[in-house]
């Protein structure tokens, strides 16, 4: 079949997709905010039927429920579909979530954050926009296009949409793992379009995440909180040791001081050298996004593989103690600190945690304080590496090239999207994020968009990446 | 005169000064909450009609308004009162406040925080019983018994109350020192009892407080907060530094590290030595409102003359960091970290500023960092000592053998009461500080109290030291 004309029934029918994506940006469905959890529910529910709509044979799976504050709360369901069983055709599973970040005008916003309005440069602003109902969103209309055209789609279809992602994916990670050999069955890859290009005008394929360990250090030592007037001087304040043992942890170069850490870093070889060359980055970009010359490399490469394929420690905050605006003269009682590592291949989540803490222990020892320490990890999610050489990325490339008459960026990200690794652990197949937003979309932040090329694109992206799924050689 | 018929009198109507305690506990004067400032008002017109009722002279003195939050708030009336203006006796000043800290009974009152209630044991509890309603109320039953009992007052007395001592007494220097050589012109000695004993049973007179430099460190980095994630390993954080400059403030065993602060501190004599000596306090007191064994120092007079005599530092937190339970992934923008110094004499607060940003930013430049940092310090206290040799002491001492069989303890004080120093200066005359409540009392906490033995056996006590100023030769 011509992409052609799959590509202009797109373009024809942009206006309705703007106007769908509109309609869900409507829908509050902010996990996070206890008083729009039916919001979250109603979204699931519009996928559903909008995927039943679409002759998809669908299956709401119920997480449970969470406790919010003493609040019993049930969780958004988990939205499984398929669409096409044809033995002879591929199996891509398809991932993403639809419930948003909170989003308040009074938080800066020049825009409703729920009502999806197009400015003059053709950006489409709004709460999810980018994050994820325009891709989610667009799946659908690939699908509904080939429909409209009357095309059988080249591939089967699966997909699992979540409506937790913003508030930690609470209990989808049991149910991918109990669907793995069931629902999930026959399966032969992933797609997951929940991040971002690397630029803001060359499409790219993410092979790469790091991890991420969320430490918590307690000081703890008198019972409460203490006037410094009456007792600096006399007593081990735990603020004191506790600064002292952040400043162990990472120095300003941003050198992790934990020992034994660097040296789990998985070397690196010519071949991912070479991957950092051409891509669509710059020293400006970086100080774009910082608004600030403060960067600690001065080269591209630098810059990108500290972002990717190192670690880096950063220290959050405290919690516990004195953090309004004014002066309080108070000695907190049991300041709580916050850091986290972004780990990489090869770090061991268990080692990682086990290196710190007795590290922490024994620069503690030498504080010869009262007070007492305890040191826990909050949680730790395992690096991602995938391939790019595999015939899943090999579509996706392809699919690039057929829109964009370009080949893609190869990025890592150095955040995380826990869901991959889930994924390729529970159904050992391989993984492909694949993005529509742009680097400066502001998913989590005010202002969120995604531009109209990028959602128009995308879905003509998704419908590429289907027919070259379909064609690629699984030996390739 | 003999003071016994006085005592008799007092614990004749005890019952009476309680419920009148009762009375304006119930008002609600907390200046720092604009929905009480009405209250605040109202309890300061309470008490020009008291003293009026008492046949006092009185002047209302309009600090002027304060703007909070956009609202513009009319201060609290200074109440200033005359009552005798005989040449022949000496003229005695007695400051107090009566606005209050904030209470909610959610916040774990056992009772109403604005209902003064008795317990088994004697205590009133009540918001304000101690700090100050009930030391400001026991001047004017003082000097009611004497009216009673048809006794001249000794002395002549000058009042002057204020409604905004929890809230930096806000216009109140101003007038004091307009009023120095006017209103309080003719005024011999000073006395302020709004502090507490040492202990819970023996009364002290307190001849020294610690001054207080507050300083803000800021550190800019980027133009906005940033994901670890995405920003960990490229870019100074503004954390990092802080908490390195953080740490190089003050050690674990609570030693101040900026350099030639301790060179101003005024060396320890001999005779100020003794002073520690006999002293209602020991190991256990402190363990006990620590509620943990993590002090500094094991021997008595190295624990109260670091809480009195020496300076200290104490870092209280940080503001613009994450500080909620949970995990967030930020790299704080623009942290600002806040410390301070309780200052001792000889310190000067102009230097000690000085001493203070010259090295952080000496510190700072060997960080390395590309980002800015700001040290600023908010406000700086003097630190105030008295001798307790003077006359006004002396009375006083002698006012608590009468009443109490003992001598007074000799103390100093860890925190500020800026006023002290603001009357001495201003006056150039003696300040005696002649606490009321025990040390327990809980001032500014949960279940504020004063004991009813300390509230009527401290109304004896300012009778007492009526007499006992009467008497006492100014050149003894």
């Amino acid at each position: 079949m011509s992409l052609e004309q799959f590509f202009q029934a797109i373009d024809a029918n942009q206006d309705i997709y703007v106007q769908r994506l509109k309609e869900i940006v409507a829908i509050k469905s902010v996990s996070g905010e206890p008083e729009h959890r039916s919001d979250t529910i109603l979204m699931g529910e519009w996928l559903l039927a909008e995927l039943e709509r679409l002759g998809a044979t669908t299956k709401r799976v119920e997480p449970g429920v969470q406790k919010v504050n003493g609040r019993t709360l049930p969780l958004p369901p988990v939205v499984l579909a398929t669409y096409g069983e044809d033995p002879a055709k591929k199996t891509v599973l398809i991932y993403g979530h639809y419930d948003v970040q909170p989003a308040l005008k009074e938080d800066g916003w020049n825009t409703d954050p729920f009502t999806l309005t197009e400015d003059a440069e053709g950006r489409l602003l709004g709460r999810g926009a980018s994050d994820d109902k325009g891709p989610v969103l667009g799946w659908l209309c690939a699908l509904e296009a080939h429909q409209q055209l009357g095309r059988d789609l080249p591939v089967n279809l699966k997909f699992c949409f979540e409506g937790m992602e913003e508030s930690g994916s609470e209990g989808l990670d049991a149910i991918i793992v109990r669907e793995a050999h069931d629902y999930f069955r026959g399966v032969d890859c992933v797609c997951i379009s929940d991040n971002y290009w690397l630029g803001k005008t060359k499409p790219c394929l993410t092979y790469g995440l790091r991890g991420v360990s969320y430490f918590m250090m307690s000081i703890k030592g008198p019972a409460a909180d203490l006037h410094s007037g009456v007792f600096g001087g006399t007593v081990h304040e735990p603020m004191t040791d506790l600064v002292h043992l952040m400043s162990r942890l990472v120095d300003p170069q941003g050198r992790i001081l934990v020992p034994g850490i660097m040296d789990q870093v998985a070397p690196l070889t010519e071949e991912e050298q070479h991957t950092y060359e051409g891509l669509e980055f710059g020293l400006s970009d970086l100080r774009g996004a910082l608004g600030a010359n403060t960067e600690i490399h001065a080269n591209v490469k630098d810059i990108l593989m500290h972002r990717w394929r190192y670690p880096s420690l950063s220290l959050h905050g405290i919690e516990g103690a004195f953090y309004a605006p004014g002066s309080k003269t108070v000695i907190p009682a049991n300041p709580i600190g916050k850091f986290s590592i972004r780990t990489v291949p090869n770090m061991e989540p268990a080692q990682i945690t086990q290196l710190v803490k007795d590290y922490l222990h024994a620069e503690f020892a030498k504080l010869n304080s009262k007070n007492v320490l305890e040191v826990t990890c909050d949680h730790e999610g395992r690096p991602w590496a995938s391939s790019p050489d595999h015939w899943n990325f090999v579509a996706g490339a392809r699919a690039v090239e057929q829109v964009f008459q370009c080949k893609p960026d190869l990025t890592r990200e150095g955040g995380s999207i826990p869901v991959t690794l889930t994924f390729q652990d529970a159904l050992q197949k391989n993984v492909l994020l694949l993005p529509m937003g742009a680097c400066d979309d502001g998913a989590h932040s005010i202002n969120e968009k995604v531009d109209r090329r990028n959602f128009i694109e995308g879905i003509k992206l998704y419908g590429a990446y289907f027919h070259e799924l379909a064609r690629v050689k699984t030996n390739e």
